[in-house]
């Protein structure tokens, strides 16, 4: 359900962006690709330190969009590869993937889940 | 107006997202860290392919936010800086910024400017 080449580039350093709709405007914030565990199940799991307005934003409207890429990764146009994903994001604060998110990142006050909706290669 | 710490980060290669407001949703692109370049009076230039969704949305409300990173560069908890931008994007398809851009990046079809009305470091 998530490509190898996704999770080709999360073995690479980057900034993943995950945005989500406020109010009257879009909001962004930012984890790195290490911080990225992805599921068998086609999730992606990272922790959540503040994300506070984020967290606001999917309490009223889930659907997030998040983009990865790296220049190390051969994509569509010769090296560097990117993707956007569709998802559905929730923030847990108990459970087995909280657990193991509290254990690698003892700062973080919850996990962040993204379910991959759709996943698409920009580059 | 542009914090040298943002202008070090873009010297390492990653993945800028630029966010703007769709009619009911939120919409990114990305482009490298490397295509971009700052100017001395607090803009950011880079290349634009498609962007055709950027494009139609900025035409409706040119606010955009645009967020970069890199481990390699300290921030503020040791290795690894972020920038969140609160910037007004046009799309240049004459000048000299266009014409720089085009020989840069012969593929082009236009050159991206967002002017930073705001930015802060994020990490």
């Amino acid at each position: 359900m998530i490509p190898e080449k996704l999770t080709q580039i999360l073995k690479h350093e980057g900034v993943a962006a995950i945005v989500t709709q406020g109010a009257n405007e879009p909001h962004v914030v930012n984890t790195w690709h290490s911080y990225i565990k992805v599921t068998g199940d086609g999730r992606m799991l990272f922790p959540v330190g503040g994300m506070n307005t984020t967290e606001s934003n999917i309490n009223k409207n889930n659907n997030v969009l998040l983009t990865v890429g790296s220049r190390e990764v051969e994509g569509t146009h010769g090296m560097g590869a990117g993707f956007l994903v569709d998802g559905s994001m929730s923030i847990l604060s108990q459970g087995t993937d909280f657990d193991d998110i509290k254990q690698r990142f003892p700062w973080a006050r919850a996990a962040g889940e993204v379910r991959v909706n759709k996943s698409t290669q920009t580059l």
